[in-house]
């Protein structure tokens, strides 16, 4: 079946469920008023429905190919960029005077994740150009930003992130290329890049890749590392492409799914570069990239689960077998009505953390508050996993609505589930964001955490008298939540580390309880959030139940599994 | 790396855990005595390591392709094939007098497993001929059995099984495929069969299909349907080959994965064909053929997981991420132990439970005991859809353990998580299995339930002066599952059937804690089964907390979620 982006409900939970309305009120974002948010995604969902979802099934059936030494895309992907490019989808939250719209990231994320359930492997390709203007516009000179940014924007370049060495995955510290400075302000960048996403393609006039490397004196590990901008055609200073540079693709991946996206290994010979940032603060550079990066990855996630949940209700009104009652369909049947309401149940508290987890960024950059920064930077990895993890459960759940038809390539459905399945590994594996949910983001000794929990607690409250039962399960599973968080403050990294990822599932699992019954409130008057959060709450939120058991063993006993025992 | 078939922990689980030391005492398998077993064990896992292992990934790299209407296989598969049937290897619990070893279903499950883990598309074609056999000695004349048995023990001829039609997938009765008595002891079989795994090949020099189709005096739906046998090439007396049947392959399947395994779509087209079983019998004959393809499918999870195990401890060894305290290798850190331990922790879960499960068919075959009857029936359904649920999910985590690397084909971490999906499809999805454990297998009133629990109870009473507190956990999950139980039994078959996926992976959580303590308590002396079952009870078996919570729902509020929601 076609895509059809959910407009509406992304409108719901940003106004009704995110917060979203709180943007509109500060100076920085006075325009994002719900009807221009509705303009917008309404104008984003006809791009997606009717220009990029087209294109979805060639990346997979057509990958791009490496012909002598430049990569050709998958049909259609092209031109469907240039649509994109061209109604200004890529600079949606850039600024206006860069040629952005300046609009909230809020809504940025909103549209990113109809994208994504359009074709995730396509829409790879503007998440990284705007993690790069990100980047550009908070640590590039001005040169730089007055010469790249707006070409970014505009869609006539794109970006690249060029981090992972085969020995540097999630340890980024302990990569090797290098840079020299060439003594006119240039620096010489060399060395080898692994599973670079969109290394090269025809899509846009010229590539600009974010290297990190090391400078000769640099100190070891992640201390030592810089960032440098290395275009693939070396600009002049109005922007018309000069010489080519020292960057080629070596290869590309043979991967499990998103086909459509070429992954190249890149090697840089002496490319010549620019210095993005301070020398040696190439960390700090690429986190500011890197954060927001991982809200647009959970989205990706989101936006399959999307895709995926309308391809099963799809199946489900249509394929008959058995006795079923109303339609004769099978989505009668109580094992695949419960199949189905799981997913709507997930996708929706998915999406509704990633949302707010967007506007707190907002409000954050809008406010200066350091309470809605410290927010954003808890969510950004809960928001992370939890929705990638949904969208590969999710399409994992629609191929298993389908059945054995799900299994034959020709349906699509594998695709969902092969293209998602990266999700939780790249910009930080699922594991790494949970570490640096329990490590980082908990230096504050939980007081983020705190914050959250009240806020889950007060809405309980407020909801007590209209959904009593609903109100309290959602009270009760934050008050389990907060005494574990407690629990795990007293630990060490070894105790947090080893229950890091059911702790971060746990917060997820809460959190959408807290939306969904948030929905239920907003939505009295026709009820179908209710019915879905009375689903979600019951039924999905005791998951937490086992989680926090498990949490509260901390690393107790975990190492007495040794490497023998699990050789063995 | 290469796959190391698990003699030792096969032999653990088979002698101290899984009760197969009561079959050596019945007279039908005397000859099973642990020496007898471990040595099958050791020559069954070698033939696995040696020969089957390394035609695996050429079933992924190279499918087999469809010319001039025969099926040419993977390179490799036929030369396997081959020295695996000399060996003896399909035969392992057919009759002696038709050439099998006549050893427990136990020890060919064990078998099996091991198989699954080198190759899992190959596995599937000895698989479908045990099925065959089975079905045969059971309901086909003696003439039949005569001529096709000992072929197939001898691996001569192979079998396949004809259910699937275009609109007929779990709703078997709704298939059209006809039949017509011929007048001389044959039948004119004519319709079209999808999905038919191994439904031609070169590994052979006959396939024999069991079809299901109907007599013109057929009644709609299951009760009108029959069982034929319809060779590819039909037999003489003497078993030389005839003549070429009307059946041929009409297209193979690209599936997501098991592309070594051939997918067809089969036109019978008058084929001859002879009646197995009574006319409108063949729901009967095929039950008994697929209850025990079940368990054999619940093993290709098991078998996969082993390797996507072993496949990750061994990353994990070998790679070297971030500061890490022994080794410097990435299994120290805490959350990757964590990953390995559980992975290993339900691999044994799902293993000794499909093994207790075959020593229960084998002893109700033994004794004729309606008790181990009605065990073998209750564990088979729990047992295919946890095997296979940890097949993927095991599988998904060694992905994990690897991040990128793990994505990229070429490291054949996905060919495991590919080729194992649709074993949580085939042989009756797992959701069509937990509708079969609660609503047949719970037809006795849930006496069968309450007898297992039983078991877990005193084994948990018997263990609490050695694991006190592993004990009690056990214990105290098996007397929530009893009053879970006992609710359901109260409710009708809608209620049933809405929870019912949730109620049998709770049934196999608990039973999981119960095999493990059983290990641990086997085992005190050398001790890696006393911290597994540690880890498992303490982190694993608090699931059951969530989903037996979700089990109290019955369906209630479920159809809430209406369609309209859904799509909406």
């Amino acid at each position: 079946m076609a895509y059809a982006s959910p407009v509406r409900e992304l409108s719901f939970i940003l106004n009704h469920v995110a917060d979203m309305g709180l943007l509109a009120k500060t100076e920085c974002f006075s325009e994002a008023t719900p009807d221009v948010v509705d303009a917008i995604l309404t104008e984003a969902g006809r791009l997606c429905d009717e220009v990029i979802a087209p294109a979805n099934r060639n990346g997979d059936l057509t990958p791009p190919v490496l012909e002598n030494g430049l990569v050709r895309t998958s049909p259609g992907f092209a031109e469907a960029y240039a649509t994109m490019a061209k109604g200004g989808w890529v600079g949606i939250s850039a600024r206006v005077e860069d040629g952005g719209m300046g609009l909230p990231f809020a809504l940025s994320t909103a549209v990113n994740d109809m994208m994504s359930g359009a074709a995730l492997a396509f829409q790879l390709a503007p998440l990284l150009s705007q993690g790069q203007i990100e980047a550009l516009e908070n640590h590039a000179s001005d040169k730089i930003k007055a010469l790249y940014i707006p070409r970014l924007v505009s869609g006539q370049w794109a970006g690249t992130m060029n981090l992972t060495e085969p020995q540097a995955g999630s340890d980024v510290g302990a990569l090797s290329a290098k840079a020299v400075a060439k003594g006119d302000g240039t620096y010489s960048v060399t060395g080898q890049k692994i599973y670079i996403s969109w290394g090269d393609h025809d899509m846009t006039e010229n590539i600009c890749h974010l290297v990190l490397a090391r400078l000769p004196d640099a100190a070891p590990g992640t201390k030592g590392i810089s960032l440098f901008l290395v275009p693939k055609f070396i600009p002049n200073a109005d922007g018309s492409l000069g010489a080519r540079n020292s960057v080629r693709v070596a290869s590309l991946e043979h991967k499990m799914g998103l086909h459509g996206s070429p992954t190249a290994t890149m090697d840089y010979e002496g490319a010549t570069g620019w210095l993005v940032g301070e020398a040696h603060g190439g960390m700090a550079a690429m986190f500011t990239m890197m954060n927001n990066a991982r809200v647009g990855v959970a989205t990706q996630g989101i936006g399959v689960a999307e895709a995926a949940l309308q391809e099963a209700v799809w199946h489900a009104s249509d394929r008959r077998q058995g006795k079923a009652s109303g339609s004769g369909a099978i989505i009668e049947h109580a094992d695949v009505r419960r199949m189905l309401a799981g997913m709507k149940a997930e996708v929706f508290a998915a999406r509704s953390i990633a949302l707010h987890c967007a506007v707190a960024i907002d409000m954050s950059k809008a406010t200066g508050d350091p309470d809605w920064e410290a927010r954003a930077a808890f969510l950004t990895p809960i928001a992370k996993a939890f929705g990638t993890d949904t969208g590969f459960a999710v399409s994992n759940e629609c191929m298993q609505v389908h059945g054995g038809s799900g299994y034959i390539e020709a349906t699509g459905v594998a695709q969902l589930m092969r293209d998602v399945r990266v999700t939780a590994i790249y910009e930080g594996t699922n594991g790494i964001q949970a570490m640096d949910l329990v490590a980082r983001k908990m230096n504050d000794g939980g007081e983020a955490a705190y914050r959250l929990l009240d806020d889950v607690e007060s809405s309980a409250e407020a909801a007590r008298d209209a959904f009593p039962k609903l109100a309290e399960a959602v009270w009760a599973s934050a008050e389990s939540l907060r005494e574990a968080t407690e629990w795990l403050n007293g630990e060490d990294l070894a105790g947090r580390f080893a229950v890091a990822v059911p702790y971060a599932r746990a917060f997820a699992r809460v959190l959408g309880g807290h939306f969904h019954l948030k929905a239920a409130l907003a939505d009295r008057a026709h009820g179908p959030h209710a019915a879905l959060a009375a689903f979600y709450i019951n039924r999905l939120l005791p998951e937490h139940l086992g989680l926090l058991e498990q949490v509260r063993q901390g690393d107790s006993g975990l190492f007495d599994v040794t490497v023998e025992d699990l050789a063995g």
